[in-house]
């Protein structure tokens, strides 16, 4: 005889009357911050109610999206076409690239220094003091050796201290990670002029990765804007999507140079698959967001909300001078500089400082309205 | 005179219909799987539309979900009532205990082995050969020292094999990565065997990390089970939140002794928070999603449904053995572990394998329809 079958109950209720309204008052509460959330670089304003019937499903796509798998609850083909399109974006080499949709930009930087010490297991790591905090967390989680540089004045690394810790390290690879562009003041690290170095130093071994986080985005849309990536010489990078594009959820892109990648693949019979990421159980829902995102926009569409982004960057610059407050922004950046506005100021907008500036960011979301109301509240609160 | 404003233009358009079909038959595609995917450890058959329109706005949860934010696009309040459930369920000592919401079980671990190392920089990892694929990658990852022990034929650990290597490494403070189950078979490593033979070989320092990501949502559930949590003497702890629970998107809890989250906490002024995560930019939308599943389901919810799985399981095992198909399954184990099945089988179901086994999971969603389709596949393609 066989036991009897018990099927699982249908829950009967679903959420409560106070848990209904929980949540309206948490949404109508974030719904009202975006009004001041002009301080960080998250696109906001964006549709994907196409997708949400996907989130009736236990999406995973566990390990390599380039492989075979045993589950099938997956959205690799989707996951393939969104890093189709970021691997033409960067120029990578036809049939040598590999990559897959991360949780955001940590992860592809950590995934870029995990090959990086991989190929080179005494690599000494070279960052600016402008990198993202989160770079040194990787280098710690990663155990490697590493070196901050200085940095110039407005962000960009400073070559000439490349130059010279270079030539008293010349015994260990080199493993260098790029800015694309810098976290307060969107500078730039010059992927040319770190080739330059190397060549002069005669150094044969190294590695570059870049962390396009937010440029990623804006740079291969705009004319005469310097070249960061694999056609400039860089062995990965990573791009955030929850940046510029704009989604709910962090997440990203991580591309790099195939032959690294197989370094670190092994075969995992469990899941059917190579498993060549950072994590196990990957997002299936992500490689969608950034598909619709891709499809409805196009490059045409995202040249003209950047070209739009840069216009009223320049704008807000001359609305705070023509106010007495000395903002300024880099070449080809969206990302606007301020001398660290006041406690008022900041008690109202979500503005990231650090040390003695704050920035903002001219997201496409952001309006000149916004702006204006920003600039009138500072001129009325000095810093 | 200031430029003129440049606003962002919406999109026009829209998706086209060449890609609204595409979506329309992947969706069809995956909801036709479904029926096969009895293989993983996930469930299936969830309703969080309550949460869609969170999906319009930029969440993020960055940095350390106790401590103030510059951010206010979060739903760390909700996740915090997340971590505040998983803590009284896993017993840990109030207000010694810190946590977050993961990205999934990898994470977790990731972060305990971390916690570990930053405790013993030159710990020795013991784990069994049962573990989970991702830990070794984890290791390799944080550069940990590791000895892979023997596994007991039901999956687990050999406690005599960890007697006998501790003893060889007394000097060296052990790490103890216990599996709540195992991958395979849902095997439990016994915390308290492990205490007693720290005990009886007089090691007074040591770490031991349990791997929940299946049992965790599981044993607490079930009465008799073994213990595993931190009043069996764990120092963190990881859950996953795609697996018993049901989610779209991996998704886990990570929860630590908080005196050795300290050590690895920095403040970050960018975004005015501790920095205590594994990532930077966090995931605001799976809090919602296990806060909504845990006010949904609450505990009575969860140990109902874990009942009826376990009874399912129970009436799996006899269907298989019935038909003379060898399964069995681990006390308190909702994995029915099977011959390994012929290819046939394998082309249509979504069936884990590992060498000479396979196994399915009677997940909350899974029918005896299903279960009896599944043994009459068996009985009639022997391996």
């Amino acid at each position: 005889m066989l036991p009897p079958p018990v099927e699982m109950a249908k829950c009967p209720t679903g959420l409560g009357a106070a848990d209904r309204a929980r949540l309206d008052f948490l949404y109508e509460q974030l719904q009202r911050q975006l009004r001041t959330f002009v301080g960080y670089p998250c696109t906001a304003g964006f549709d994907y109610s196409d997708l949400f019937r996907f989130l009736a499903l236990p999406l995973n796509n566990v390990g390599d999206p380039f492989t075979r798998c045993t589950i099938q609850m997956h959205t690799r083909a989707i996951e393939r076409e969104v890093l189709e399109w970021f691997a033409a974006l960067y120029h990578a080499p036809a049939g040598e690239w590999w990559g897959y949709v991360t949780n955001g930009g940590t992860e592809g930087n950590m995934y870029g220094l995990y090959l990086a010490r991989e190929l080179y297991p005494q690599g000494i790591v070279y960052y600016s003091q402008d990198t993202h905090y989160s770079v040194s967390k990787n280098l710690r989680m990663l155990r490697m050796q590493h070196i901050m540089l200085k940095s110039q004045p407005h962000g960009e690394l400073d070559y000439d201290d490349l130059r010279e810790t270079l030539r008293l390290h010349r015994d260990t690879p080199p493993i260098l990670f790029a800015n694309i562009g810098t976290t307060m003041r969107e500078a730039h690290d010059d992927v040319g002029r770190i080739h330059a170095i190397l060549r002069e130093l005669a150094i044969p071994e190294f590695y570059i990765h870049a962390d396009a986080a937010l440029c990623g985005m804006t740079l291969p849309f705009v004319e005469g804007a310097p070249r960061f990536d694999f056609r400039a010489g860089v062995h990965s990078l990573s791009v955030s999507g929850h940046k510029f594009i704009g989604a709910p959820i962090p997440c990203g892109v991580v591309l790099a140079l195939k032959r690294h990648v197989d370094r670190v693949a092994r075969s995992v019979e469990y899941v059917g698959t190579l498993d060549t990421t950072v994590t196990g159980s990957r997002n299936g829902f992500t490689p969608l967001i950034l598909w619709h995102a891709l499809r409805t926009h196009g490059r045409e569409g995202f040249a003209r909300a950047v070209g739009a982004c840069l216009a009223r960057a320049e704008y807000a610059v001359a609305a705070f001078r023509r106010r007495g407050i000395a903002a300024w922004r880099n070449p080809h950046a969206i990302t606007v500089v301020l001398p660290r506005p006041a406690p008022a100021v900041l008690a109202k907008w979500q503005i990231a400082v650090h040390e003695c500036v704050g920035h903002i960011l001219i997201m496409p979301h952001i309006t000149t309205a916004q702006i204006d109301e920003l600039v009138d509240d500072c001129a009325a609160h000095p810093a």
